[in-house]
């Protein structure tokens, strides 16, 4: 069943070569959100876009840009991995609403509000306090609305994912995260949000980084769906899917990058610790994106019909992609 | 009495000229905190910068930069007027923390963590709800101290103000606003803020600009002495000193982009309003740097005597500078 889904990763950042392309594709994957930027600003991530663009040169017959949700359908038409871009922080835009609409032109369909720490539009889920979405922060989520690019909030706190959901007109989704009440990481989400974000329209990723799932690197397949299955109770199964968190192939000093990136003279190891610093060892039936049809096994063997695994796989992302990257006409 | 005082005006933004630098050295100002950046990042900083290196090689035998609490002295002595470079914004070190001893470096010697909006360090006065100072702002206040830069809370919410009070090792300021007892701006700083800033050995710059007085362009110099020796009351007179807030000569386009930066599609007018969006009148007692005596007469007036006169006008300003702008040794 697995390679007649459109199967959408809802976030990776992986070391991108050909050899991850071939991975993806083995996998069955139609497309993957992957992250271009964390904290890089507007020259960095232009910088990080033309790396990009010589990647498509390079493997047109393995991999493509997402342009458009029509393109999703596309890559699964052509046999090619679709590659939508995506920003886990503000920073592309700096300080400046002008930018989303330009990087919106150049295809940054998904963008973040906050990367773990507090930013120009909202709070990230590592302070100390959460004041909300800020001024700069509510006409930057009407804007993104207008243009089309979707707002995401895996790293924000509570107060400002609720915000959120509240003031965008459009579903917003949580790319990668899983509940709290299944683990309770930092980074995990709480009940009201989930529900609220259901509610809403928007959609939650599941996240297959060790760190945010119960027993780390020894969480069972089982575990994981039986996760997937208690939270479309809670939300809807329409509003769930994948956002596996792969980072592939990086070594420690992107980890400390995503981590601390320019603001830190000390060390913030996030979910980690000081003696467990480096990145967490992969699951054993997740390693890479070669495994995702140990996922769709795994939802059918806990009960899942065929309609809700190939939801949960992908089209619940394509829909709401398909509706959410539509620019809005006129003022 | 006047001319032998050593004077410091606090924070001007001027449309500079070497009309406004005459302006300064007649009205005896020894020297002056220039606002140099508002919303500008580290490349547009340094374009500033250059723009004022031009300055002082065209206009050297008025003006002189301050590159050390010394330079204040040497400028009372060879009868120029001093510019001591200040950011309004935390704009100019971006997400890096590195950058503040770099602006340092640049003779960059005091800086606000916020302005009006939420920032990566602290949150502004304008913000619905301030959740204090970040993680981000509380190493960059700890960096601040160690090489030498003055933190300003002047536009910054009261809470992140008393966090900032608290976290800093050395004293702080309020460059540039007054009580809100005597006028309720939201720019103008609580009973609480003031003596805490007080007893931390900070200091409050009184601030001339209308939308931060009572009756606006209409207050009286006798009001504005009083609120001084009100204020006197409650900080203590070394903790109190001058901050005009002058923006001289400035079109309305540079109040707009004070006011909104890049972040705003729709107008923000701060302390003005949609029918009042233009500068203030200027007060009659106080039209540009000239009128500096006309202070100094009326706080001799309202009875401060000429030891108190001359703290207020300079002294305190340039003790806390000389304590403050030292690097300290080693770690």
């Amino acid at each position: 069943m697995h390679n007649d889904l459109i199967v959408i990763d809802g976030l990776q950042y992986s070391n991108w070569s050909r050899g991850i392309f071939e991975q993806l594709r083995e996998g069955g994957v139609t497309m993957v959100h992957a992250t271009i930027v964390y904290h890089e600003q507007i020259r960095e991530t232009l910088l990080r876009i033309a790396e990009w663009n010589r990647l498509f040169e390079q493997n047109g017959d393995l991999i493509m840009p997402v342009k458009s949700a029509a393109d999703i359908r596309r890559a699964k038409m052509l046999g090619k991995v679709g590659v939508m871009f995506g920003a886990q922080n503000c920073s592309p835009i700096e300080d400046d609403i002008g930018m989303i609409e330009v990087m919106r032109e150049l295809n940054l369909m998904i963008m973040q509000l906050t990367y773990n720490n507090q930013s120009l539009l909202a709070c990230g889920c590592y302070e100390a306090e959460d004041s909300g979405v800020t001024r700069f922060g509510r006409q930057a989520i009407r804007e993104m609305n207008r243009v089309g690019m979707i707002v995401d909030m895996s790293h924000s706190g509570e107060r400002s994912t609720l915000d959120a959901i509240e003031i965008s007109e459009r579903p917003i989704v949580i790319s990668h995260a899983n509940p709290s009440s299944f683990h309770a990481a930092k980074r995990n989400k709480s009940e009201r949000v989930l529900k609220a974000l259901g509610e809403s329209g928007g959609l939650l990723g599941f996240s297959l980084y060790p760190f945010h799932l119960k027993n780390g690197s020894d969480c069972s397949l089982e575990d994981f769906c039986d996760m997937v299955a208690r939270t479309a109770d809670l939300m809807g199964i329409e509003h769930i899917g994948i956002g596996t968190d792969l980072c592939q192939e990086q070594p420690l000093s992107v980890l400390e990058w995503m981590r601390n990136g320019r603001w830190s003279k000390e060390k913030d190891y996030g979910e980690g610790s000081k003696s467990n610093a480096d990145w967490p060892r992969p699951l054993p039936w997740f390693r890479d994106s070669r495994d995702f049809p140990n996922l769709t096994a795994g939802l059918l063997a806990r009960g899942f019909d065929r309609d809700d695994v190939a939801r949960i796989m992908g089209l619940n992302w394509l829909h709401l992609l398909e509706d959410g990257l539509s620019p809005r006409s006129g003022p």
